[in-house]
């Protein structure tokens, strides 16, 4: 890499978090990058003074603010965006300053964070989470002033949080009498801004809980990401902004077809769509049994669910029919869905959570392209910048604050082990990475938590592929070289296979193989991946090679190696500085939303902004797709580094 | 009666309303008497000129008004406000100037409308029902229009109906997309104002129901009075603004005690809140199937309910505990209740139909009273006027458009015919009038529907005590004489009792006695109500002699004769053209609120201005009590053409 710029230590306390970051970053993107989520309203332009920071050990380069008082600026205080890096440092990040101190997804924290983590996250928003708790003693009733319970709770919940102008849901009222006087007028209110809103000053919350005493500390939300083939949740604290637990699991569909198409079909035999619904609720219901288990909160201590998911999902799980989803012309039922009681779809919580789902642009265009989009920032951007949601029911956005374009690409469920002899979910015993000896040919396996290997995970796929291609292993066609003198190559019964592991090494005492079908269902999802990606860039009369930013989501492995990404020809062939990864953008879109009512807000406008393009009813996209059937590509000149290395 | 003017026919076209009216009276003053309603938006004083009306035969007397142009003034147009009648007439409505042909209750129907008829409602208010259907035909969805079924919705709507800032069902959004499809787009929207608002422009419908093809003419709601004794329904044509159908039943929770306070009793044994409110849920299903089956209407066309109720009955129905209603200080749990959907209580109605119970003031003083202030416009009054409401749980109201005060006296349930040997409630065959030859003794009886006698209902009672009073035949103390030479005064298990129709004369076969504790029930209940009146306007610095106006609302009988009322000390002695019977006062604001959501946001506004006084925390109002409990009462100064009459 060209980087040769020192590498520094910083810990960010007092969750003390490490990354490793070149010399010269500043500090608020170095606190993004750890996955530490410093409060910054003016989105890092020194102007509000809101990510103040204490340097505790070593050296910053910082433009001094008026933001500091001389007091603070001498106790070492310094405004985290206006600081550079300049030695290793701990960093103390005061109360008032922090937003989400988030224990990121278990992807990032495996990552090595020096080079690939970066500007993660959306940045700029407030800390005001649609889900609020608010604490209030009422005055108790007297003879000159009987007004009802709920007026009294009304009139509190005013004078002590400022709250007015509420809606009541109905079953809160029913047993006020009892929680009101259960610890003399001491009760904990949950307020929940239902519907997003384009201005902040038109929010009205509703009432969804009353409980006696302070519960106040015990406010937890769940945000989730339902995958065609993986479902992830995170159990959030709102007090903190923190997770506190997440979990992922195949989604239980998958007994019922492997892509959205298939399970539309299902859903229109009798009682179909119901089954789909419950398969993919029990799923949701195992995460959060997990969840909780992981974090010991009590489930009635939830209060709010966010959703994102693609439409198809989105529709299924709200017992919505999909059946005009696939029919031209293509139209959902509702793309903004009115909020629901979770309960109500059978997910096990209070019965006062409501689930939100986001809002989807299109009918294969769902939920979980707003939320990544709002959860990376991409509306927040100015570079010309490519998204890339990986996964089953892949999506591309291309575009910034201005404008943006998005487009859905059925790549299938290789990506996230599906459909692979040895497929497996990212969790442990996964093999996520591979070397191998170009002499011997012999391998040296790389698995999540370094257990035994029990199968490969997606990312483990590329990187695998990627290798054999490099060794000679396979050849340009994917198909094996069966020449070469290893034992590992031999006939099985899908043609041609390699052994990666030897049953007396894997967990699950039998081979784990690469099979010919399995490089061939990879090669299909790249090849729609980058074909959705060249049209889309194409329909709007840019080349990929305009793009300044490319953005690679994905709940598909532990983490995507850039160059391996490209050797297979997922990747458009550019500059590696200009690749973020940011592991599931849905499921951040979703914890962010979780917290800030103006993600919420954005999430609307985003849907609102994007233009969708159905690839389906582009001839050009076919003839791309065809193209890119080939490792790296038909078109050897799009990929100059790879041709160089193959070559090589 | 000092009233010597000519009496007058006026019939209004084109639904054929007959009334009989003293000349001079404005046409205006007429059409409500009738319950016919005509737009005035100004309030009849000349100024808007929204009722305009056609004289078809006869003369008026009319002020020329620059609202009519030259030409519809030669046609025959006038403004009913500024018309006076001149002559027998026949006068057509034009369709624009109409609201509510209300083929008003049958109370109404029944009284002689020539002098007791009078202004009757609240006027002012514009045609704007919470609930509306709008029928539109969506544009087909293209691939370059390939929007999701709600928005296409949504725009028709928009564009249709210029309705937009809606909020949506999730019910509704379940069926789209057959619903949208099973006639070709063509579909009917309802919209339901749920949320009382204190501005216009505030207001955010919501969608509550999509049926395919167009149904708007097919638009009804219920209105109800949910009294202690008696409940009553109306089956309400939105959109010609007309009651369909009306029923009356005893509320079936008088199983479970008489009054609010047995009932409050009964709540808090276990299962008690549930039985109770099964009792009143079966009454008001009973009431709908007769509704439906007298009208025709299909239940699936009715589209929302509203509901006046005292505060116990209002918290039973909603399944709330109403055990603080009568602790002091007297909290209810809700003053303003959320709306509810109508089926989640058993209520047999559509799913998507909403229960909207009106806004109370106090612990005993709610929705019904709010729901007769409402309705008789006596937040529109510059009069200074009392207001009765006479009942189990009476209540009473002084004041006017700038102030009101309130308070509730329970009288206990004679005058809904409960508690009384032979009372019954105001159906066929009860004996509401009577008149006695005060030679001989005996009487003649008049029922209603002119049927066999089968009991007596509330007016009855107060007409035959006030005509026994008058005859001699019960002294001031309720007792009878029993020295008086006639058969129907006789000993019974009660103590005396007086015959009012022998076994061969009536429906049962069996006698119909009047006994003094029938007596004396009566006499407790007037003077709770006589008494509440006297402390209420004494509270406010002011003698009943003060007042300008009464109005007499209730749901106790056929009408009120207001001499006999006043002959037994129910109503104060003042001229009789200062009272005003409106029947069910109540009921009569759960009708016009469905006909108008400017009514319905100023029960709101009429709940939050009236203030509440509790009678029970009062000595003044005990002395007042105890004063009132003989006939007409202690101090018979205060009823001087009683005492005259008498002596007479």
């Amino acid at each position: 890499m060209a980087n040769v710029k020192r590498k520094l230590r910083v810990r960010f306390s007092p969750d003390n978090v490490d990354i490793t970051v070149p010399e010269g970053w500043s500090l608020l993107k170095a606190a993004l990058s750890a996955g530490v989520h410093i409060n910054a309203a003016c989105g890092g332009n020194g102007v509000c003074g809101t990510c103040k920071v204490l340097i505790r050990k070593g050296e910053v380069e910082s433009t001094r603010s008026d933001k500091l008082s001389a007091e603070e600026y001498q106790q070492g205080y310094r405004l985290a965006c206006q600081s550079r890096v300049l030695s290793d440092l701990v960093v103390d990040i005061p109360v008032e300053s922090r937003l989400e101190t988030a224990v990121l997804s278990r992807e990032m924290k495996m990552a090595t964070a020096e080079a690939k983590a970066a500007e993660l996250v959306a940045t700029g928003w407030g800390f005001n989470p649609p889900l609020s708790k608010c604490y209030v003693e009422l005055v108790p009733p007297t003879i000159r002033n009987n007004v009802s319970d709920l007026s009294r709770l009304l009139r509190g919940l005013k004078r002590r949080c400022n709250i007015s102008n509420v809606s009541v849901d109905f079953d809160v009222v029913g047993n006020l009498p009892q929680v009101l006087r259960k610890k003399g007028g001491q009760v904990t209110v949950s307020t929940l801004v239902k519907a997003v809103k384009t201005k902040a000053d038109k929010r009205k919350p509703t009432v969804i809980k009353v409980e006696a005493g302070n519960t106040a500390q015990k406010h937890y939300s769940l945000a989730f990401d339902i995958g065609t083939t993986t479902v992830s949740g995170q159990l959030l604290d709102l007090n903190r902004g923190r997770v506190l637990a997440e979990g992922m699991a195949y989604n239980g569909q998958r007994s019922y077809g492997a892509d959205v198409i298939t399970r539309i079909g299902y859903s229109q035999t009798p009682g179909g769509l119901k089954r789909l619904q419950q398969a993919v609720v029990t799923t949701i219901n195992q995460i959060i049994d997990e969840l909780v288990s992981q974090s010991q909160v009590e489930i009635r201590h939830i209060g709010h669910m966010i959703v994102a998911g693609n439409p198809t999902m989105a529709h299924i799980l709200l017992g919505l029919d999909p059946k005009y989803l696939r029919l031209a012309p293509y139209t959902p039922v509702a793309s903004f869905i009115p909020p629901i009681k979770a309960r109500s779809l059978g997910i096990r919580v209070g019965k006062h959570v409501y689930l939100f789902t986001f809002p989807s642009v299109a009918s294969y265009v769902g939920g979980d392209i707003v939320s990544g989009v709002v959860g990376v920032g991409l509306h927040q951007r100015k570079e010309l910048t490519l998204y890339m949601d990986i996964g089953t029911n892949g999506e591309v956005v291309v575009g910034n604050a201005d404008w943006m374009v998005t487009a859905s690409c059925s790549a299938g469920p290789a990506f996230e082990g599906g459909g692979i002899k040895h497929g497996m979910i990212a969790t442990k015993g996964a093999i996520q990475d591979f070397d191998i000896d170009p002499a011997t040919l012999e391998l040296t396996l790389h698995t999540i938590g370094g257990e035994k290997p029990r199968g490969i995970c997606g990312s483990g796929l590329i990187n695998t592929i990627a290798g054999l291609l490099e060794a000679g292993v396979i050849g340009q066609n994917g198909k094996f070289n069966a020449d070469l003198k290893t034992s590992r190559i031999r006939k099985g019964g899908d043609g041609y296979e390699y052994v990666l592991a030897w049953a007396g090494e894997t967990e699950t005492g039998l081979d784990i193989v690469i099979t010919e079908v399995d490089i061939d269902n990879l090669i299909r999802a790249k090849a729609a991946m980058y074909a959705g990606c060249q049209t889309l860039t194409k329909s709007v009369g840019l080349k990929l090679s305009d793009l300044e930013q490319v953005i690679i989501a994905g709940a598909f492995g532990s983490h995507i190696d850039i160059e391996r990404s490209i050797t297979i020809g997922l990747l458009p062939d550019m500059r590696q500085d200009r690749f973020i990864f940011v592991g599931n953008g849905s499921l951040t879109g979703a914890r962010l939303t979780s917290f800030s009512t103006d993600l919420l807000d954005d999430a609307r406008k985003v849907a609102m902004m994007m233009t969708n393009l159905e690839l389906s009813e582009r001839v050009d996209f076919m003839n791309n797709y065809v193209a890119a059937l080939f490792l790296p590509h038909t078109h050897t000149e799009e990929f100059p580094s790879v041709a160089r290395r193959l070559a090589g």
